[in-house]
Order: structure tokens, then C-alpha cells, then sequence
């Protein structure tokens, strides 16, 4: 259903369970950045009413996941820590094109892979998770990505030929999982 | 209560209600704005924990009011359009300190400052404004201008001596009143 190519490599989830800290505050720092891009998209395409409705939404969400995963962080006595740069989310887009409408669609669709790689990453971290909160909280997280990445190919679909979406999505699942299976095995959602 | 040194000219009022759609908009990218900038705050400071647990609630409380405003837009029938330069913020920002940590302290006093004139203007709409939906609208959102001025000035408060808090607040509501002064009188929140 979320349409990755791949999955995560074998190393990621034990290095992410091995510093949660250090994940948390990365998944901070990614919802954060959830809800900037969905203002900026805002910015970019103010007239495109469904869009601006989805995106408004969307944010208000994101920064409840920021609020929610900050409480946990702070409950495990750390607080939060610079942002670095994010290497997947910086690699995928490198591959966006820069002219409209073609920026349109290809912003969506990486948003919609973002949500759909880090859905596979919760399912990943609650099966290497002993019960506990912390499990509970990534199994909480998983329908709502899950539910992103739906709404961005619809998003998608709304502006753009069915076709069009479909081929620019399957080069992009390409592109993603050779991303993905490049990335150095770190304590990061994306990392 | 609000500290301001002047009011806003006589003839924004007039301007402000003879163009009802231009202002709504522009309060709507204003909101929008608001809540960028509460998660660049963030993202400068995730350290200050106090800080970055004001701004995900000023974030959000940004957001609604962008939905609220947004929804009155629709009622009338209009659209959102792209967002244009701020002179008022834009001369504000030119005063502010590049140099941690009057950087953060000139942020918040801004902030503040942003969030007073506001309030400010909010009163002068509820006044020129007939009994209706619109009216309620600005006397519904003026206290929370009103808080969130409170709130940027105790944040400093936290992080600076309050006589350095006074001092900056002093030389920055005197700057203020230039710049509002110096406005063109157009139907925008701070135009």
C-alpha cells in the first residue's frame, strides 16, 4: 500500500532502539519540519484552495505529534538538541524538479514518500520495542503517516493527470530506495 | 498596557474596512507568519526549553486563527492570494541585534511588539466596524494579541535581566512608533 521499494536496511532499527534519546529528538526536529514544509507549500500555492486546507491541517497535526513527542523526551529526563542536517530528506530532494508545475508534483510526491518510509520505520521500531510507552506511542503514530501519504497522492491526483502522478511516483519509488539503502544505519527516522 | 508610543494614523481605519477582503488576507498570511516564525524559534533554540514549549503552543494557536480567518475569506467568497512583503516587520527586523543574545532578546521584544500593534489595530476595526460576523471575528482575536504580547516579554524576562528586558523595550517601542507612523495607510494588519 505505501508503495516503497524497499525495505528499511536490517542495521537501522536495531541502531535506532539503541539510542532512542537521540531518535526522539530527531523525530522532534522531523515533525517540526512536517509542519514547516506544509506552511511553505501554503506560501508557494496560496490560490490552490484544497491544498491550503489539506496543509493547514496537516501542520496543526504535526506540531501535536511535535508537542506529543516532546512530553515523552521530556519524561525520559533529555531535552532538545540542535536539529542537523536530514541526508534522505536532502538526497530526495535533489531530484525534484525546479520549474512548475513539475515542482508541484514532485514536492508532493516526496512528502507522500516521507510519510510512507517513516510509517514503515514506526512498524519497525514497535516490532523491535519491548511493550512499553514508547512502543505505544510509534504504533499511535503509524495510521496517521500512513493517512499522509494517502493525502498527498490525492493531493497529488487533484492537480495532476492520474498517469502523470502514477509514472513521476514509480520513478520516485526508485530513486527513494536506493536512497534509503544507501543511508548509513543511525539512531534517525530518516537517518 | 500594550507600551505602544503612538497609534496607528487616522486614516488606517478608514482604509483598513473600505477594503475588507485585501485586510483579511493579509491578516491570514499574517497568522501564517506568526507560527513560521514561533518554529524558527525553535529551531535557533530547541535548548531553551521554556521557550520552545511557548512557541508549539503559539505555533498552533497561530494555526487556528489562520483557519478561523481563512474560513470568514471563504464565506465572502474569496480566495487567498500570495503573500506580499511586510514593510512594517521587514523595518522592525532591520533594527534587530544579529549577535546572540541580544538576537533572541530583539526576536522577542519584536514579537511583542508585532503582537501589540495588533491588539491595537484589532480595537480600531471592532470600532469602525458595523455589529456583525467581522466585528466579533477582530473582538474575538484581541485578547489573544494582548497574551501573546505578555507572553514574548515574560519569555525575555527568563532569559534577560528585566532592567535589559526595560532598556531594549524602551529603545524598540520608540523605533515602533516611527515605523507606523511612516506607514502608508492600506488595508493590510500592519501595512
Amino acid at each position: 500500500m505505501l508503495r516503497l521499494k524497499c525495505e528499511s536496511n536490517a542495521g537501522w532499527a536495531p541502531a535506532a532502539v539503541a539510542d532512542l534519546d537521540t531518535l526522539l529528538i530527531d523525530h522532534v526536529h522531523c515533525e517540526k519540519k512536517a509542519a514547516s514544509t506544509a506552511l511553505s507549500l501554503i506560501n508557494r500555492y496560496p490560490e490552490k484552495t484544497l491544498l491550503v486546507d489539506h496543509m493547514i491541517v496537516h501542520a496543526q497535526e504535526e506540531l501535536e505529534h511535535f508537542a506529543l513527542v516532546l512530553g515523552y523526551l521530556k519524561e525520559r529526563g533529555t531535552g532538545l538538541r540542535r536539529d542537523s542536517a536530514d541526508p534522505y530528506v536532502n538526497q530526495l530532494l535533489e531530484h525534484a524538479r525546479r520549474n512548475e508545475p513539475q515542482r508541484l508534483l514532485d514536492s508532493l510526491i516526496v512528502a507522500a514518500l516521507i510519510e510512507a518510509r517513516s510509517c514503515e520505520r514506526f512498524q519497525l521500531l514497535v516490532d523491535a520495542l519491548p511493550p512499553g510507552d514508547l512502543r505505544d506511542l510509534f504504533d499511535g503514530l503509524m495510521p496517521s503517516e500512513a493517512r499522509h501519504f494517502t493525502m498527498f497522492l490525492t493531493l497529488a491526483r487533484e492537480y495532476f493527470a492520474a498517469e502523470e502522478v502514477e509514472r513521476r511516483l514509480e520513478e520516485y519509488t526508485v530513486i527513494e530506495a536506493g536512497i534509503v539503502r544507501g543511508l548509513r544505519d543511525e539512531p534517525r527516522m530518516h537517518g
